[in-house]
This record gives structure tokens, C-alpha cells and sequence, in this order.
């Protein structure tokens, strides 16, 4: 028996989010279905990350357990004959049979794209979200900073029950323009349902002029969801990389032991 | 009576090129179907450029004639709202009564764009060419560089009845790395059937080591279509604009009389 982790990218729009649900396609679901047709045994992945409908990924992670003799690395090359095109595995490893995606301690980063400009491109549409009024990069890129640090981000998230921690610590919080595309991109140590989306959804207030930038402290202070931003569309948004710290030590000590 | 010149930009994913076929979604279709709702009278579009099916389109040109009493402005906004969402206008505006999106004299921009990565990006998937094998994008930029200036491209090009002249000039053609997209633009005055696709398909041979840059100007010399590369694949081609001289001339003019 081996543990085996998938680094999974996916076009989120077609699907209903990574959970598995009745009747609907899910991330989750297309991976069980084909891992279990290839390793010709009953598979069901965890993922790091449950990506809600029409969110993108580059880099989400699913482990599972299997008897199967083939290779771990073997399995992305196998996988991609097989997945539909708008799934690819990125990269299949053994990993130690206790890594669990979501409880080893994680550094994410975020991405949410913003098209700014007088009419949607629709070669874009897909994959960014259209906002026809111009936003001010400077504002946003000055509100985005407020944001990173040790913070209660009660504010910045859709309540769930059994959640009562919500501080969290944001690495960096970076606003770019590409051409016509402003770039919100978030790293952290966790984050809540809904965060990057409500956080992209206050820069955008924040980059129109609706309040100043300095106003995401009194949004943090205050722990209350309703003076934050919308939450903006799913589209918008891709989970870009989940890393595992405890990893490169791993790494590092297989190098050590050599 | 007026006629209206319509910039359009559109996803060529799900259709079946630019020009009206029985039984097939296709752009020009779509304007057709939705201008003569709008003005309440038969439209029938000229197209600047018959894109292929899968094929993008940023700054496609369409022009028709109306009696109808709106704005030519308001054009564009008014069919926004009725177009699906992988079509929209970029703008619209009065154009003299003998403009002709063909006839008159162009400048056409194409990018070609290839996702060169170990294994497919799903989000990338329906706007570049995935090709997994490493490219050299040095060796792409000096050979890209042999395609500019005037030259006979018949060696670039499928050839159509009618076609004798097979002679255009190539302004400018350059090879950008961003991130993992290798973006082959090219400007020139014409662009015969197939040729932008045909000279990716040849800057991914130089690129892979198949052949030297120089050769290209063997290609070029030998008229032969057999020589040159493969048509690379819809799905990496973008029409980025068209642009017409004689409108900065007219212009120019409307500035020097007021």
C-alpha cells in the first residue's frame, strides 16, 4: 500500500465545484471514476483544497491510497490520457502514508483577475472577472497591503458552522496590472470560505474610490462581513499553488542521507 | 442611408469560422441574425477577414449599410446585450460610403501562441497550441526575423483558386517569452490562406532544432510548400487588429478643417 499525491490543474467552468454531489460533475469525482478505471480498485481521493464552482486551479493537491503496483510518477502521464481535457495532473509522487493535504501545514497562494477595460474580451471571459469601471492600481495595490500580516479575518469570510478560529496570516498581498488584466495575488497559511473573493471584491470598492485604502483596517477591526466588498464571481479566481513546508525538509533530508 | 464599421472581438472555440454556412453557428451568422433584429431590417455584413474555425479574433472588422436612424456609436452597446457571450463589439462608427473592410488598404496584426510545458495548463488550453517538446525561443526569434520584409510566401501558404500573386510584405515578426507562452507576432500588409499558421508551424521546427534559422530564407526561396512547416493548430491564432491607413489620413483632415 502506497500514498500517492496529485497536483491537479483544472478550467473550474464546467463543473460544480471539487465535492463530489449527485448528479453533477465535480473535480473530485472525474478523479475517483478514472483513478479507479486505471488502478482497477475503489480510489477516493482527499483533496487540499474543495474549490467552489467556476474557481480555476494550477496547482491543487489530492492524495489516495492504492495497492497498485504502477509507479506513483507514472500515474500523471496515465491520468491524462484519460481525464477530460479541461482536468491535467500536473505531477504524481509517493508521499509518506501520514501526509493528509489539509491538516500538514500549507502555504497557499491565490490568484484573482480582474478585466479593466471599456468592453469584455472574449478570449478572456473564462478566466477573469469583467469590471467595466476604472479602477485606480495604486489604491488597490495600497488597500492589498493592509491585508497582509496576522489578522481576524471574520470580515473577510462567508460564516460556516463549526469554524471559530478565523485569524489567519497572509504572507503577501500583491496587486499587478498585465496589459488589461489587474492581477490580485494573495499567500497565506490558510484561508476562509469565501476570503480571496470577498478581499477581491473590497479592492475593487477600494480601486473605484468607494473608501480609501486605509479603510481594510477598520473593515478588519470591526469582524463584520457587512462592511467588506461583495463577493466577487467565481470566474476570477484560480488556486495557484499549495505548498508543504514540511516537504523541503523532507527533501532536504533525503539529500543528507545520500 | 449609412454605412457602419464594427470592430469585433470573439472566442472562435465553438464556431465554425468567420463566414455563413447552412447549418452552422458561425460569426458572421451571429451578426447577420442579431443586426438585422436590432435595426429591423435584413443585414448582411462584409467581413475584412474569413478567420477559421477555432480561430480568435481581438480586432476583426465587419461593415454594413443602414437606414436605420440609430446612432453608429450606439451600435456596439445596443448588440452587446443580444450577442452571445463569446462574441462582442469593440466599437462602432460611421465610415465613408465607399469603405471597404477588404478592398481598402490594411495592416493586419496576428499572434500565435504556443504553450511550451511539460504538461498541459487547462485554463490555457482553448487559446495556445500545447506543444510539450522544449523550444529554443532565440533560435524562433532569428528565424521569425527572416520573415519580414517582401517576399514571395507561396511556400507559406494553401493555395486557393484565383490566388496568383503570392507576394506580401512583412513588417514586422517577433518571438516573446511570457512565462510559459511562446508568442509569435506578426504584422504585415496581407496574409495569404493559412500563412500565420503555416510560419508558426515552421518557427516550431527552428525552435526544436529541425532545422537551422537561415533555412527559413531556403523556404522562402524555394516557393514550395512541402519545405515549410506544418499548419499549426486553430486554436493558437488570434487576429489582433486591423488597422486602415486612410482613416488616420481622414482623420488628420477632419482635424486640420474644424
Amino acid at each position: 500500500m502506497k500514498r500517492v499525491k496529485l497536483t491537479v490543474a483544472y478550467d473550474g467552468t464546467r463543473y460544480h465545484g471539487w465535492q463530489v454531489q449527485p448528479n453533477a460533475d465535480t473535480i473530485e469525482g472525474e478523479l475517483n471514476r478514472h483513478l479507479s478505471a486505471l488502478l482497477q480498485e475503489e480510489i477516493k481521493v482527499t483533496g487540499a483544497s474543495r474549490t467552489d464552482a467556476g474557481v480555476h486551479a494550477l496547482g491543487n493537491v489530492a492524495v489516495f491510497d492504492t495497492k497498485a503496483r504502477m509507479p506513483a510518477e507514472k500515474i500523471s502521464y496515465a491520468m491524462n490520457t484519460r481525464l477530460p481535457e479541461d482536468i491535467r495532473i500536473q505531477e504524481s509522487c509517493e508521499v509518506a502514508p501520514d501526509f493528509h493535504p489539509r491538516f500538514c501545514r500549507t502555504v497557499k497562494t491565490y490568484e484573482y483577475r480582474i478585466l479593466n477595460r471599456r468592453f469584455p474580451d472574449p478570449t478572456k471571459r473564462l478566466y477573469s472577472f469583467f469590471y467595466y469601471y476604472p479602477l485606480d492600481v495604486g489604491k488597490m495595490r495600497e488597500a492589498a497591503a493592509y491585508l497582509e500580516g496576522e489578522h481576524d479575518f471574520r470580515a473577510f469570510c462567508t460564516m460556516r458552522p463549526g469554524i471559530e478560529n478565523t485569524v489567519r496570516t497572509i504572507y503577501s498581498s500583491e496587486v499587478e496590472k498585465e496589459g488589461d488584466i489587474i492581477v490580485f495575488r494573495v499567500t497565506g497559511n490558510g484561508f476562509l470560505y469565501n476570503m480571496v473573493r470577498i478581499m477581491a471584491g473590497t479592492l475593487i470598492r477600494a480601486g473605484g474610490g468607494v473608501f480609501s485604502p486605509e479603510y481594510i483596517k477598520a473593515i478588519l477591526e470591526s469582524r463584520d462581513r457587512e462592511l467588506a466588498g461583495e463577493t466577487a464571481r467565481p470566474e476570477g479566481l484560480t488556486l495557484v499553488e499549495i505548498h508543504y513546508p514540511e516537504e523541503d525538509k523532507a527533501a532536504g533530508m533525503q539529500l543528507q542521507n545520500r
